[in-house]
């Protein structure tokens, strides 16, 4: 089915599969809004750390996070905002977890045209799952679309007619000139989406490169998506310090990834959104200010004053 | 607050306003999506008949419909079917009961441009009921912007925070195009209602002159939106007996207005949205259809088949 953008495809899977007091699993890092909307049909959220390498996921923590409430696992895959993906074999441990406990799965496909290195895999493609998935995607990424709120539903008919059935009272449908912009979309899904790829890899490699040379902080590789996560932990300071000081002393502007959950505390999330002129001019800054940070990590005590706002 | 469109405005009050088990009070005939709407948040409509003249209301009637789990009073004025609106009186019965009961008042004023005859009346006008209002309002009728999807609910800042917060994890936006386009038309409102109401009071009159010489219906005048009841129930048929019987007959379609409640049962829904040569032409075998009816009706018993499908 057609929504309102993915936003409006995650709450209505919500309000049609869960009920007050179901558990969802919801693997963290998360996106911001997630909570709410599986909060607003009555659900709790359980977050469940990726704790292997760069966020990716063990699957017993998983499993441990079963109970008998559990009603779902929902997830992105590619992730805001890791930038990581969870490949084939994780999607299958989810897949056996889902299977054992008949679970349904959420999952949020809206970063699929971005995927840098390697392929997108769906769990719903995955043996016996179209029937208990739901797939939310949308053209926000691969065609920067994101400001006409189109997307889609996929899942299994009884419960994509539930959702259709809400979505006639929720919005009476959507404007046809935006349903006809998204089919020209589509038409041409993958010349955009490959012209996308191609500017997003660029921006990426050059943010990498810029970072590389910064002792104090480790970049998580993203392969997907427009985003890439920097551990800052070894200077010291918070996420939510680090972000504020190197915007009044620098004027770049990163996100404390702390707002993503517990896991993300200490990650700082940089958007490669914007030109790659822009993009070397910000590297440089944020590289200069972690060389400062160092200096006065490596300087005698006293010297020189925290960097805290 | 901003909504997708009057419908997604009664939606996000109703999830924010009721819950389940609670009753709500919808004066009737009623809107075709009321029910499903009101029954999302798990309320229970109680349809209360618009039994005065000219689907009018009787306050006794209203008043009689409230138990201790009663707790809001929806309607929508002007009203579609009816093409009738609620006047100071009314409204002022209808606040009076809210007040005592310390029920909540749902007003769906989508057609308010559209007033052909006086002057529209906000029940949230009224001394002391803005806080136990919400209206809800669009650019659909006015601006003949339907498939824009814009609209607006209008309510105490508690509520309209709630709903607020609803939408985030409901839509996460609207357009900012469908924005800048509503805050265009809301510039040039009075100079597009005003041309759209001379429109509709032309094409109103039309109908009801072409429709005056038809002795076996009656015209229930609209005085506001772009709609008509025409009372069948002396032509012996059900409405939906005519209105299929009429589409077979003359290719000319009008609405069983029983999908609208009970209360409408016996009356077909005439939409004057076209033009006015297609109005004259469709008014022109309306009457004679009409006029055979009364013909065979006058005609000795077994010399024509009865109508219908």
């Amino acid at each position: 089915m057609i929504v309102a953008g993915a936003q409006n495809g995650l709450f209505a899977a919500s309000l049609c599969m869960l009920d007050k007091g179901d558990e969802v699993l919801v693997l963290e890092p998360m996106y911001v809004t997630y909570q709410a909307t599986f909060e607003a049909a009555g659900a709790k959220v359980v977050p469940v750390p990726l704790t292997a390498k760069d966020f990716g996921l063990d699957p017993e923590v998983l499993r441990r996070s079963v109970t008998p409430r559990t009603r779902a696992i929902a997830f992105a895959t590619p992730s805001n905002p890791t930038g990581r993906t969870l490949d084939r074999a994780a999607l299958e441990e989810i897949a056996a977890i889902a299977v054992e406990h008949d679970l349904t799965v959420i999952a949020d496909e809206v970063y699929e045209a971005l995927v840098l290195e390697g392929q997108h895999v769906s769990i719903a493609s995955l043996p016996g799952m179209a029937e208990r998935c739901v797939t939310i995607g949308s053209l926000s990424k691969s065609h920067a679309m994101t400001g006409w709120r189109v997307g889609w539903a996929i899942g299994p008919k009884p419960l994509i007619g539930h959702m259709d059935r809400l979505a006639l009272a929720m919005l009476y449908g959507l404007p046809g000139f935006i349903q006809e912009a998204a089919v020209e979309a589509i038409r041409r899904y993958d010349e955009v989406a490959d012209a996308m790829r191609a500017v997003y890899r660029r921006r990426r490699d050059l943010l990498i490169e810029h970072l590389a040379s910064c002792a104090n902080v480790e970049v998580v590789k993203p392969v997907a998506g427009m985003f890439v996560m920097l551990d800052i932990r070894k200077t010291g300071m918070t996420s939510l310090d680090f972000a504020w000081s190197l915007f009044q002393a620098t004027g770049v502007s990163v996100l404390d990834a702390s707002a993503f959950g517990v896991s993300a505390s200490g990650f700082v999330r940089l958007s490669f959104t914007t030109s790659e002129a822009q993009l070397s001019e910000a590297s440089r800054r944020i590289a200069a200010f972690l060389h400062g940070l160092e200096d006065r990590q490596t300087a005698p005590a006293g010297t020189a004053p925290a960097a805290s706002p």
